[in-house]
């Protein structure tokens, strides 16, 4: 399979980067570092992302900023903040980025434990994390040509096991997994 | 109880508003009817409201708009609609409010089934209410001098039992209930 990973080097990314490209070819993109150049919570970016891609087989993205604050500290702006960079980028990635997967590829998006078990100063990444699992659950029932989409919900990164978080997007990636939202590192 | 309640004239709120002014002070407000008029969408709006009803005991939100589209039809603009309109709008509406709440004191917010089970065409609410959701799972750790949070996801009107309704907000507004999603008409 031809795999973009977005975020490839972040926390997450560059656990599952190389087990991607074991058995794949992999495209890396990143804000600051990768094969492509993206700032995903620009269209005109994530057009110039899939221009310079090509067609892709899956899409993965393990990127996206949220603001963690006390609830009284937290401001319009601050939930701005991952409703613009993690939330809305990634449904632009998707309505993007169908006009340049095939037919059975796959996404597998990102949010985090925060959206259902949510710890104090959360609220921010809990809004975002929400919103993103409730958009897969809803895009999955109307993907078109067999596309599915997934998302994978990491605990904190300390509290994951490598091989759980690397099985998790597997299972998005290479099963026929539709509109789940993949538990990593609960317990 | 002193009670604020938005949207009072809409589909959920002319059911809920005759049935809290049996027994409380109801203050009404919305876009275009009500004691008090606002536009939760503008913090500017909120402050203004507040301004004008003083100090209230309860703050019951049943308005807010997003967009019903299929996924193929849907823009980054047709999301933030609902992002706008009703969960930034509702947010807003508890940060502004704080300052204008009694301790002990309540909010009711609102989603909507399509957050948890989506049906074709709705990730636009689904978003929506799957972040305010989230919200209130993760503002109701933090709530200061006893304050609650609770938020009402109904079904479509068509589908709700009246008195169903009207027992959820009783229920969100005079018991101890908080960090609640109370779910109305699902099935």
């Amino acid at each position: 399979m031809k795999i973009l990973i977005i975020g490839a080097y972040g926390n997450i990314g560059k656990i599952v980067t190389p087990a991607l490209q074991q058995n794949h070819e992999v495209i890396t993109a990143g804000r600051n570092s990768g094969d492509v150049s993206v700032d995903i919570s620009s269209i005109a970016s994530l057009e110039n992302l899939f221009t310079q891609t090509g067609i892709v087989d899956a899409v993965v993205c393990t990127a996206g900023d949220s603001v963690t604050s006390d609830l009284l500290s937290m401001t319009d702006e601050k939930y701005r903040t991952g409703v613009q960079q993690k939330l809305l980028a990634q449904i632009n990635l998707v309505i993007t980025g169908l006009r340049y997967i095939n037919d059975n590829g796959s996404f597998t998006l990102i949010s985090g434990k925060m959206g259902e078990n949510p710890a104090k100063g959360s609220s921010g990444k809990a809004v975002t994390n929400g919103a993103v699992n409730s958009f897969v659950l809803a895009a999955a029932l109307e993907m078109p040509r067999g596309i599915r989409i997934n998302v994978i919900s990491p605990s904190k990164i300390t509290d994951i096991a490598t091989q759980d978080l690397i099985n998790g997007y597997f299972k998005s990636i290479a099963t026929s997994a539709n509109g789940e939202i993949i538990r990593v590192g609960y317990n």
